[in-house]
């Protein structure tokens, strides 16, 4: 009889889950819509369903599984289980996400934060495999952020740790949607770094996005990368001014928690190897010299499967480490 | 039979050595002077002479004692327990302090760098008592750093993690000693505190503190806190750039690790309450408001004990969580 793990990656437009060998095989895969609207109680008996299909479909029996874990989106409460509120997940306030599962599938499980499974599959089977100390940074329409100190997440004191797109880079800087000022999601961020560059256009400079905006509307970061590449020199600004915020972020980090590696994970990472050696190249030049310790600056690896490996595996994590509490906690 | 742990904080000039029962209470104290010249075994005689001198004045008998823990000027290696340079212990370099500490006293021990046992001491006994998530930064000639996460230590991959100092706060900012420019270091240190002021005299701002450079042909941090308490508007405005430079890296903490306590420590903090207020003042300006959890920030309560009683408690907190190698290791 081998040990099998669950884990889930909850959205708020599909329900992803994986079922995975304590060798770290993924030996199943199943997914559902999410249908918010039919409210939590169903999304448990679907997920649950999921399950027995994977189960039955690999000839696993159910008793072989030995725990679960949900990534949801958040806030959360890790040590209660549960969804404190989730913008997308209307009905899921306050509730108990992991004793409900745990009670229908019978084994213990936990719940954690969408950003942490994510940067746990990294750390574990993707761009941080090998590393003790790792940082993510998920670059989005915000920046989300994960971090991996000696092995273990980071939560912080009240689940709202590794908020990393919240870091102030500038004092007196770039508003932010948060309500700060100089935040690295301010400079950083998808959709940060296309209003700069619609920013430069009223501003009266000139480039090709101008083009871009007039025949499209808008103007989007896909866009601004793209016209780096083609030589644009403001967009080649822009996308220079995203760098060099990252870059700035990466030192700090380096000096707070010394990560081996940092994985730059999200949307905007379709800009590839422009992107990446632009951070690297800023973060030559503002690091200190005093120790020949280098940090690996990289992309993320599993894409969208980063949360759903990530939850499986956290789940087999906490059971190595006898973690888990009773079954219906 | 009780337990027993020495704690010995190691300084260049004095070395510190406390016996702590298991309840957490000093029961000895001693101290002797380096006396880096005569080399590190010759320290370790020392440290073994105070210890036994501890043990028979409180009648504690050397099977009680279970373990040490030393905390060094670095960098150290943590897990060889050695230290690899410190600038003020010359002819120390490589030498593997633990297992010799250890051989000569008969129980196992660890070494660790001095700013973690002293955040350690405030995490324990002092300003952050309670709490689970700590940061401590110490602001002295340059500013140190030292954060407990989840209730343990961040050492970093390389044992270089918490150099709080070298976040940078401005892009291409104020030059750091370190060779970065716009380090936290660079402005809110006590002598890039005092600099600040001497280049603003220097750009024909007017001051007492003139008046002080005449007198003293300097000026020290101290004399710009009082200058500022006396009502002088460039020494308050000086001071205002020191605090708010330590509020914006008390937000970007609050959201990479969530403490619940930032402790400043060293010597800048004789400002007391002048210090912290205006820090408090910045930080709630700067931070968002999408939550209502506060973080507190205030002075480091145990001076300089913080050191050798974190080493102790250190000890400690490794035996209870059975954490500690062989003997001579």
């Amino acid at each position: 009889m081998k040990d099998y793990f669950v884990g889930v990656d909850l959205g708020g437009t599909n329900v992803e889950v994986c079922l995975l060998s304590d060798s770290g095989e993924v030996v199943g895969r199943g997914a559902a819509p999410t249908e918010v609207a039919l409210g939590p109680v169903s999304l448990v008996d679907r997920v649950a369903a999921i399950c027995q299909e994977m189960l039955a479909s690999s000839s696993i029996g159910v008793s072989e599984v030995r725990a679960f874990c949900i990534g949801s989106p958040g806030p959360i409460s890790v040590s209660e289980g549960k969804i404190i509120k989730a913008g997308n997940l209307p009905g899921f306030d306050n509730f108990r996400l992991r004793g409900e599962l745990s009670a229908r599938l019978g084994v213990p499980g936990l719940l954690e934060n969408d950003a942490n499974v994510a940067c746990w599959g990294e750390f574990w089977r993707g761009a941080g495999r090998g590393t003790t100390d790792m940082v993510m940074f998920t670059l989005g329409t915000g920046i989300g952020g994960g971090m991996v100190v000696a092995g273990e997440l980071v939560h912080g004191s009240e689940d709202n740790g590794a908020e990393l797109g919240h870091m102030i880079i500038v004092p007196k800087g770039r508003k932010c949607s948060c309500g700060q000022c100089g935040c690295l999601e301010a400079y950083a961020s998808a959709s940060h770094t296309a209003k700069r560059a619609m920013e430069a256009l009223q501003a009266g400079r000139s480039s090709v996005l101008e083009g871009v905006l007039q025949r499209s509307g808008t103007i989007t970061s896909k866009d601004v990368f793209e016209c780096a590449v083609a030589g644009d020199e403001l967009a080649n600004e822009v996308v220079d001014g995203t760098a060099a915020a990252l870059a700035q972020a990466c030192v700090s980090m380096r000096h707070i928690t010394e990560p081996q590696t940092v994985v730059l994970a999200g949307g905007m990472i379709n800009a590839g190897d422009m992107l990446t050696s632009r951070v690297k190249k800023f973060y030559n030049e503002m690091m200190w010299n005093l120790k020949s310790e280098t940090m690996e600056i990289c992309l993320a690896q599993l894409g969208a499967d980063a949360g759903v490996i990530g939850a499986a595996g956290l789940a087999l994590h906490h059971y190595q480490n006898d973690r888990l509490g009773a079954v219906g906690e």
